[in-house]
């Protein structure tokens, strides 16, 4: 479908960009108290997972997991978790969050009741970890499915 | 890895089932205000979704995007919310949310803030005809990528 005017996801990338293809593009959100929490967002603008073809359903997961794989190999975090809600912004985007016993929400979801007030050390490079790791495991994944 | 004593996934089935195979099974939330809302629970402790060998990972969101599709057809929700979290029971698990403008927390997470109180009226053999389609729909689908 064409771009609606009013959506932030089709007019800019919404963050900076880790990588990107033909279907979609991985940016780190810029969440106050979660470094490492990155966003999957679909190119295109598409409401569900179910309104993609199985080949472009299979890919952009395949996209998901990559950002866990990378989460874990970089910040082993003690869970990671996986959310695509688009409640207010309805093109298709997937929230990918290392979780810490210590952070700001934990063990509730970070869309709960705040737990306390931490900001977590950061690796200066964090950034440039997270880019490497997940182009390197995606290298070799065909763009789509 | 064997069952932790204290895994209430890994114990019973949490919840009416649906639809099962070797892999996992389907089972209704019963969350107040969320008729339809479903889990599509790993019938192994396993912890993220990486921890998956890939065919699995397909296997098993074949299932979800399965009980997004029954949703849609059954219900007709304004959104789906999809969701792997796992902080407190890490024991891999999808919800698979029907959302509605009107519904307790639209448009929050339903694990936000309430915004108003309200239950949905409920087709009485709602249950039913979200098996009957979910069924229908993994039908055709092998059983393990």
């Amino acid at each position: 479908m064409n771009p609606p005017p009013s959506c932030p996801l089709c007019h800019g990338d919404a963050g900076l960009v880790l990588w990107r293809d033909s279907l979609c593009r991985v940016v780190l959100a810029d969440e106050a108290g979660y470094p490492g929490f990155m966003r999957v967002i679909l190119n295109d603008h598409v409401r569900e997972m179910t309104d993609l073809p199985v080949a472009d359903q299979r890919a952009l997961m395949n996209v998901v997991f990559a950002c866990e794989a990378a989460l874990r190999e970089v910040m082993a975090p003690d869970k990671v978790n996986l959310a695509s809600l688009g409640n207010v912004v309805p093109h298709l985007h997937w929230h990918v969050i290392p979780r810490f016993g210590d952070d700001p929400h934990f063990p509730n979801p970070v869309w709960g009741v705040k737990q306390r007030d931490k900001l977590r050390a950061v690796q200066s490079d964090l950034d440039a970890q997270l880019a490497a790791a997940i182009n390197r495991l995606l290298a070799r994944v065909p763009e789509k499915g």
